[in-house]
């Protein structure tokens, strides 16, 4: 069965498995000060255009966006998340587990949380005379792409990060698929960009490319997120194993051409399901695909095109999500048109 | 430079290599889910001949102290700890972050809790009228081997169970190294001793031929503890990762051989020491040997073997930490005497 | 001004004064174990009917609410909440910052969570396959009265109670205003079938007579609680002063007095209101009474009588709440209409 | 029979019991807005010397120290504080129920930690090449007087702001027993002093002649502490209950009177022990008494005196406890002596 039912099913990139094997005979420093951290850390920084960013490696995503938080959070400070956000709905309580309430605004279509529905949240939070009784917001919580395959645009992330000037808050976001979206058609988001606008986001590996890994970067140093990930168990005793891994993704531009086939992929995807009749719901520019099946299209994809089914209807239609990924193939699309077809 | 400064500063066992490259090219379950993680929990419980065994694959040994000791902890409970373990020093209050004291006593010179230090500190504890404002105790924390290469003993661990049943205590034995233990000329203690007196253990990964993964054992079922581990940001979304290596490790007996290689290595450095008239301090049976050198001998080691100075002494004589693992060889052992001997 | 802004802005009844005056001179034992607390303990067990309650006293709502979460909850559960519920909005993240979610439900207007919500919700959540992911529901929080002065039926409790024994979850009532619930027209609620059906309730002292205080009882014998309270800083070194107040509230039926007296007086409020063509949004059987009321009213109001504005409407009506307490008089009634008809 | 076991078992001073009793008619602002905190704040930083000072109420001692502790500290942070610190043993693990790990020191025989000892605790922590590993020092936690009676000095004070100053840390008083230090004999530390020495410190009142309620004082405004301690449920919503305790006893020098009123007893107490050739251990210059008592001795108090036993010794002696308080007498003193001469 073809599998596009998650974009984190596989390994890595044979570019990667080659540096693992080629520095496994080999002793590193730990915890992070090895030689392949440091290359990784400056291919980044090269890559944001930001020579001050402090960049860190922490294995999945959970683990990143709980130690994040509650590494900038007060502790009387809750983050603003949009309702259907990772972190508010699938990550088991991750942040409340440290300390701190996630804030719910109801999303968009595309689970993104427009720049309006922030700032009038934020004006009524103030203008409420009992909000000192309340959590006071911290920080934002954006995804990118969100867990519906919503895209931010330069402009609206400029209008966040204003707000987030205005009203004191730090703006953190969450790449976990990030290489997706920098590969996106008609996307004016780029590293530099985030690098500018965010206080801190990350770079995902795990689903990106990588055997697992995330990289977080910070605008400015940050040598406090050092006993601050150790604390919450996110330093890696190995930290040459996601040191090498990043390495590899930013050498030859790596993460940028791993995302440009998994969105090629979901293009070709999209444009052929359309050309089917197939609609969807939301449309998306990102890796991650959401029509809405037939009863008979869904038979035909069974047992042949592994998906997630996310909401089914009474007539025996169903909205589904279909990922591309890396390491998915031209090949692979055209066999979900032949089930179809079939 | 051959370093013998710590046991978790290079990659995996060729076997683990291997099968990881095998398996780069499919797709696997996510979460644990897999076809691998299966195999390993089942040869895991084979081991420890408790086919009830509950077993988890997390990614570090920070990570896993904290997120078991939260998982079995009530909210006012602590966790008893010699003062030198390293939950005690060395995790930057990654269980205080959880919530949880860490309770201290006094170790022995081996770093070890006699059974009789933790008898007496719980009669001390509840004789004293006060308690009920104190942090009671909940759980026993031991590592096995110690900081200081200690290993208990079938009896004392058997008493120290006997004192947990006793005063309603959860037992949890930190196996970072269990490999060097298991291998370990002597003991009397083995996975199915383990298994049998511990709530809950772990058998290292990291730091025993694994690129990186602990196995956490609970003696019974712990199906709270999915949500546990995810919420600490502990569960790894390619949990096959994890589940090939011990897989691997579980398999003709590799995860014993990679501790003996280690053992043979670090019996052959002790002889030869004691050999150049060198004392040990602590005596050790595990892979980590502590030999006091002269300043004489520093010099003659400094720049050709790496290790960890512990302590230094006015007449310029140190004690030392000399590692060895599963990847040591006697030629590296006898380049030590060389150094020594030039 | 007549100020019924708010019920927690006086002292305590005379009755309670007078005890403390007269007990201000002795020595009693520390942290609730003097005989004042006993006695109340008594009393309160003998009001409910179940002799194998255990009752503490803690200061206040805020804290109670946080305390008693912290202490049923299993780290990875969350407690379910009315989206206007107290614990979450009005109580700076307290439950959070125990690393316990809120999870919200959208109440009636009454501020209530319907049974048939909480069933949906947990129909639902136990659905969907990814819910080991989510936090886990451990416990239902429910105000009685709301926020809103909405007020449970026996019914309605009895289906809550079987939906938690259903899932396996603990049944909370926060009483903090439960004097006025006890005295309410029409309500089928009493003390021992809360006793009966709450895992944990408490009984208000704050805004029902005491000068602080709430009674915390537990329907099955607690002893943990003790170390849980004392490490929320929520054990009283001078237990005394707390115990004494209950056991002066549960003397003479002083407490279901003093909730007469209140809800004689909304009511009384109510009717005159009504009688001058007022409406209520929602209506309330409680000591909270909700009117919309218009710019003239609010006009005549202004200056004399004190009271909070909810909501304010663009044709300058407001919904108010005004509260009567156990102090209020007839007169203070009669003031609020006097100034309406000025 | 006279109690002398501790000095928190009775009520307040006739001065805080009148002006309850006067204020209990009228309704006051919430939340620590009414005058009588308004009034008691004023008093508080006249008495400081400090305009700028910030003053927050709060109920109790176990709840100040998590409160005001958790809101100084970054996550990563711990609190340096004597092993004998009450903190450190007797608050049920309520910091470290926030968070944080609570560093512990060797106090002296006083209970003191000296600048020597923080000093040497902080060189070696930073000289060791794994402190990011460890817990960071955040905060050092004085009290004052120390479990044992201990009197810091001024000079003691000046060197510990200074070791704060040199290591970023915050310096946190605990004063729950304050009015006693500052009437001691030969102290020359006092209230402005702690303002300037301190980044923040309380005035306990519990133990010194109010009911309940401890006035923190941070040295620079603290707006953040609002939230900060609402979430912990230190918030009472009857503010004026604390306000006007603190507004009475900083009124004609109640609380230097309530004060001195102790700590002459005790030095009564003192020399008419030595007089009978009691020994002490430690020597004590605060209102808490640490005589050896003899087998005989004992038995003539027993049943006519009440204190603390704090240690027994195989002779039938024992380390006892006699504590005084604002409301000991001269005649309660007297009665110590008669039981011993009877």
């Amino acid at each position: 069965m073809i599998d596009f039912s998650c974009d984190y099913n596989c390994g890595c990139a044979p570019e990667i498995l080659a540096a693992l094997t080629c520095a496994n005979g080999a002793q590193h420093a730990t915890y992070g000060f090895d030689s392949y951290s440091a290359a990784a850390k400056e291919k980044i920084r090269a890559a944001i255009g930001n020579p001050g960013a402090d960049v860190y490696f922490l294995v999945g995503g959970t683990q990143t966006n709980a130690t994040v938080l509650s590494s900038i959070l007060a502790p009387w400070e809750g983050v603003l998340s949009a309702a259907s956000g990772h972190i508010a709905v699938h990550e088991a309580g991750a942040v409340e587990a440290t300390g701190h309430k996630v804030l719910t605004l109801e999303a968009d279509a595309y689970g993104k949380l427009s720049p309006g529905t922030i700032a009038s949240w934020l004006e009524s939070f103030f203008a409420d005379g009992t909000h000192p009784h309340m959590v006071r917001p911290g920080a934002v919580y954006l995804s990118h792409p969100t867990e519906y395959g919503g895209l931010y645009t330069a402009a609206e992330l400029r209008v966040i990060r204003a707000l987030c000037d205005e009203y004191g808050l730090r703006l953190f976001l969450d790449g976990a698929r990030l290489a997706y979206v920098l590969a996106a058609r008609g996307t004016d988001v780029d590293l530099p960009l985030l690098g500018e606008l965010c206080d801190v986001f990350y770079i995902g590996g795990t689903k990106c490319g990588a055997l697992c890994g995330e990289a977080v970067v910070f605008r400015r140093p940050q040598p406090c997120f050092f006993p601050a990930h150790k604390q919450r168990g996110a330093l890696l005793a190995k930290g040459y194993l996601l040191g090498l891994q990043f390495d590899a993704l930013f050498t030859d531009d790596l993460y940028l051409r791993l995302g440009a086939q998994a969105i090629d992929c979901a293009m070709a995807l999209r444009e052929g399901l359309r050309a089917r009749g197939v609609s969807f719901f939301p449309e998306s520019n990102s890796n991650q695909q959401f029509p809405v099946l037939t009863a008979e299209q869904l038979a035909k994809l069974k047992g042949r095109i592994g998906f997630e089914v996310w909401r089914s209807f009474p007539d025996g239609s169903a909205l589904v999500r279909l990922c591309t990924s890396w390491r998915t193939t031209k090949a692979e699309v055209e066999a979900v048109f032949a089930a179809l077809d079939s």
